[in-house]
């Protein structure tokens, strides 16, 4: 066992700090005040983002993501995920360097499932970031966490496939750049249960397709990503825009998921990273009843649990990632599983205690803490409630230990 | 002892249960509906809040929270209490029952200690509810709880006092409505320090004053309310404006402070009781792996310890009401402390577990759970953080034992 | 509502108090050497708990906890209460008041189902302190919160009962002065789920008992008292000795249980109570890091968390045994389940924290933190685990629901 | 990063698991057997302990914790880690390896600090396992956590050191094969406060030395072992016994923590793998309200977060280790003491579900649970409570953050 970083993966992630230093957190302010000038009008391209992707491109700090990939850096995920909890420190730095959600995951799948058409046609666009794109999943009115609940139609009519159906959570699908949709629906509802869904590329623009509201989160709009409701009345596309065929739905989900929750969860550890510094600041800087608050033993336990979980929610998502690169997706489920419920946990309660110490400063828009807990406290719902991974945990649990016996 | 609320409370409770149901549930889709119709122009009146004032008004539902006063209803804290949980169930409603902070807490300082000049001029209006007001009195910068700290400077020039000073989470300041500042400064800095602050009539128009920003709350304006950022600038007040006297300030704010803990520890029961409504609802009619969520252990767990931890809160807070009726609010200051760290506590875990039964519609608008959760985080650190009232908890538990010994 | 307690509560508090200062923890060290001086022989009587005994009855501390009845003081479960918290705060003390489990739920059970013939047998003696009981509903092997999975048989022969069976966690059978078991059994597994079983006076000194062991809690043995696994093989008694007939036992358990709850969940209060005051007061004597530990704030967390959870808890039970006065035990039943989850939690928590300020004589018994602990965690497991009571809460939440709409 | 073992670690934890399955497992009814054998004379050497010696000295699993020296295996803190967990499943098994406390941290003083005569004397009898050692260190009355305050005098007189002092929590000072103590005290309490103090080694059987009880830890005695208070009163040894020389006390202690820490985490964490395999099974094979209980969500959720927590604590305790093995104790030190804190809370916490599953089973000595449960408790105060290492990881974070601005 051996816990430094590769040679590789640390000179990624020196360059990476050191442009977050020199561009990313002198921007924060800016990022906040182009998109409050747009006014109500927010669902803009935000331009100091445009400028940065360039500087990005030039810095060699670009497609970081992609594993097993001539397309981008070809790092691993154990080698990536320090670099996507660098990024998570400020959650719209990821798109500077064209590694964000759901981007990453619609151009995973686009190379490894796509034809050479649908990767012309769509990934070399998002690869090049000049488009952007959605990931159409979840559904209201079902447990979505169940993907035999979808109730999205795909159906095949001579050189066409029809769509109908009602999506919502369809991140992205806000910003005007949003060009490209990946959608999950039935395509046989009579068949077994793993083979009824397929996925199908639908272009933003067809005909059929309203984008009825954004959903708030905690109050946030997101904008100009958004998280969209998405109506699909009789649309039409092209019948080779299936991915992999009929029925290979639920497959590729379960391929796109695993990096995916790499990212998300180092992500997360990033920005609960960030709440401990500014949280030590912070108390390092104000005294309360004659002695600075961070020598207040009260917040001597606050730092130190939080260094420890966050230590210990890497050093697992570390883990997880290792796993995938040497065992597979499949063998790591459990890992997965683990640091999708742990990761989110621990920053949330990170989060929380800075935003105690900063008091009415935590929770309004003079620190990233109320957003990012408001962010993150959707992990523990994304992709799934908690409760499905730790029953998912259990019954590998039990599995092992049945099997041992 | 005993348990049963007394036949008035009863009698107020069943009135005003009708009056939810009747009006203010039916309209809590009209509320958001007139104001996202306001567009970016949000600081207006609601019109069916001014609506349901005349009903309330002709229901004897209107200033209920006056404690021992011929001008309100005349309730007792005890009695006053579970009024304020049920209209907590609905963060707008105590408006319509002109029993919303902070115009509760000064139309009481100016019952007490206003002049009859005062009280005609500003208590008046507020106890018809034609105008709204706001108590100045959190700073930026400095710990708010230590109220030696305060910065504003109020100074005595001839006939005049001249006030200088920057104000932040001034609530409610953002309504059009809101014409009059409770404000506290300090007139003698030099003063022994309880008795170097005052407090002072500031009519909102005053020149030199500004209304620089709103502060959010995670994601949410509470417009036409806010939380706003106050500038104040040689802002000139008659001498006749100060409330008791120079030096009084920390006294009127002592008054002050026991019945608003009551109110707010109560609506906070009343929101988590909703929350608690809505999960165990949501629980009941949703079904997953073969089984409604409510009959799942893991929401048994959920469920009943949200029971036990409501009840008991709620408890908690009726015996603080009772003891500030019985022995007054310096005697009842350790079970004051108590409720304003265990409610918005026991509130925030019940909101948040039902937020996770509800998945994305939890996080969003599409229930009130999301916006309920800022709202009461925020109650831990108003008018002083969780630690400042464990500290005070703590060392009055402390000096019992001494006695004791 | 009223908070206070009544005259006739409060005057019976006095006097325990008095002679709890007197002559219980003057004696605690005494209680612990007369154990201790037994050598390995610990299964006998206690001489200072026999010699308390009499001091008790002369100070009319006596019998306290026997509601509706003229054989003891006839409080109130409400009015008793507060009595059993002070008791609780010394383990052993309850049984100097003729006031310890089993006894007092087994006297309640005799003065309640039991013949003329029974009440003069085992009663009287129990009431005047003569003799002990034990009651044995546990069975080793079976999930014991669900009285249905009961094996343990009663069956008729001619004027006799013969009795068949293992029980575990019978409470009290290791003391010498156990004469007398009342056991729960089935008489017609055939019958309805709730019919199965009966109530059986058993004579401890019946041919066939054999007491095979103590069960430790913890490192603990609990002598002379003891949880005894006890078998029966054709254990015969007269067919006079079953308690209101067959058939009729669940009936009985359910009678029996409310008020026991009460004084369980009442006695941990002062179990808390006291860990609380010690907790406290350590932290008043010792220095660390230059400052006294109580002074730190991490205690201060702490000490108010104890204080508002006692506190509530305290409430809480009060409330149930109100409603048991009031409405009844069947009414009361989901404020006492209540109870029995909440008040363990509260102590448990506080006890740990106080073992933690202790540090090794925390954990030692040098103070009576550990074994108050030890205790007190086999409470979250007797007369059904907690999850079986948040299930009961749960479901009467959504009843109460279902009901509403 | 790379989490895989070493394939010298590999072969050990195969060749040690094969033994705890042929020989440990087995014998743990026979230990507990043969203890209970003794009667009230507790305090003799356990048969079966001295026959697994043999066995694993044969076997080759002798002395595994000595780091490089050629005395032990040689394994890295990293390679021993793993083992050590293995041990922990069965508290008595270490002292089978030789890998027991406090004798493995006395042999590595004598390893690096002692003289050739010390290491004849004591270390070889002690490495061959033919005597035991207890390590004197913790005093009552005063806070051990800080060194400073000890009490106990080591004064020169002629050739000889006096002793005089009272020490207790001396582990494994009641075995009647304990020889040697390593003593720390204070030669110069006017010197600078890291050098007052010295550790000297004291045989047994010195006169002046009296065991003066056994302090339990919440009811268990840990016989033959023991936790034992011991007075020393003009206690003279030859001044040779002293260890690297006076003042040298501080230096040692530091250097004897690291890898202890090291020890009792991983062992700590074995046995909470062990709590979470027997909750397991036991959820498996128990059924109630028609399901079995590992079945119901409510245990996902507990399985779940106990092998999440696990896993986490683990991969920390091993990055210390790593940490200890590349860049030393002194660098480690924030790590060393966030597995300090991290793994007994994990455990705890473990353990207490697997008690709550096992009902009565859990709290007496029919699982090995309750048992664990107390010993491991005691891991959050010995060598200085949570509260001191919690100050120490957020002074370092305070340093850190301080540094890089």
């Amino acid at each position: 066992m051996e816990f430094s970083y590769s040679p590789r993966c640390q000179d990624y992630l020196d360059r990476l700090r050191a442009f977050m230093d020199a561009y990313i957190y002198p921007n924060e302010s800016t990022y906040a005040e182009q998109l409050a000038g747009f006014g109500q009008n927010r669902w803009q391209v935000i331009p100091i983002i445009e400028e940065l992707k360039e500087k990005a491109k030039a810095a060699d700090l670009w497609n970081l993501f992609l594993p097993e990939s001539d397309k981008g850096a070809g790092l691993s995920n154990l080698d990536y995920a320090p670099l996507a909890e660098e990024m998570g420190r400020v959650p719209w730095s990821s798109e500077v360097f064209n590694c964000a959600a759901p981007d990453t995951g619609n151009m995973e799948v686009l190379a490894r499932y796509g034809s050479p058409e649908h990767q012309k046609e769509w990934m070399e666009p998002l690869l090049a970031g000049k488009i952007r794109s959605a990931f159409l999943m979840t559904e209201p009115d079902v447990a979505s966490s169940d993907a035999t609940n979808i109730q999205c139609r795909i159906e095949r009519d001579g050189d066409e496939y029809v769509i109908n159906g009602r999506k919502w959570w369809s991140s992205g699908a806000g910003d005007p750049r949003c060009k490209i949709y990946i959608l999950m629906g039935k395509t046989d509802p009579e068949a077994e249960r793993h083979v009824q869904q397929s996925m199908i590329l639908v272009p933003a623009e067809t005909p059929g397709i309203t984008v009825k509201r954004h959903l708030p989160v905690f109050g946030y709009d997101d904008a100009p990503h958004g998280h969209m409701e998405v109506e699909l009345k009789d649309v039409r596309v092209p019948a080779s825009n299936i991915l992999l065929g009929e029925g290979r739905g639920f497959e590729i989900a379960q391929g796109r998921l695993g990096p995916g929750r790499i990212h998300h969860c180092m992500r997360t550890i990033g920005a609960a990273e960030r709440a401990l510094e500014l949280m030590i600041k912070r108390g390092m800087s104000r005294v309360a009843f004659g002695k600075r608050v961070a020598d207040q033993s009260v917040w001597h336990h606050r730092i130190a649990r939080a260094r420890i979980d966050i230590e210990s929610a890497r050093l697992l998502t570390l883990k997880a990632a290792w796993m995938m690169d040497t065992v597979g997706n499949k063998v790591a489920q459990k890992e997965i599983a683990m640091i999708k419920v742990a990761a989110p946990r621990v920053a949330l309660q990170v989060i929380d205690d800075a935003i105690q110490i900063f008091g009415g400063a935590g929770v309004s828009a003079d620190t990233p803490l109320a957003s990012a807990y408001a962010g993150i406290r959707t992990l523990r719902l994304a992709d799934g409630p908690d409760e499905v991974h730790e029953r998912a945990i259990a019954r590998l649990e039990m599995k092992r230990l049945s099997n041992e016996a």
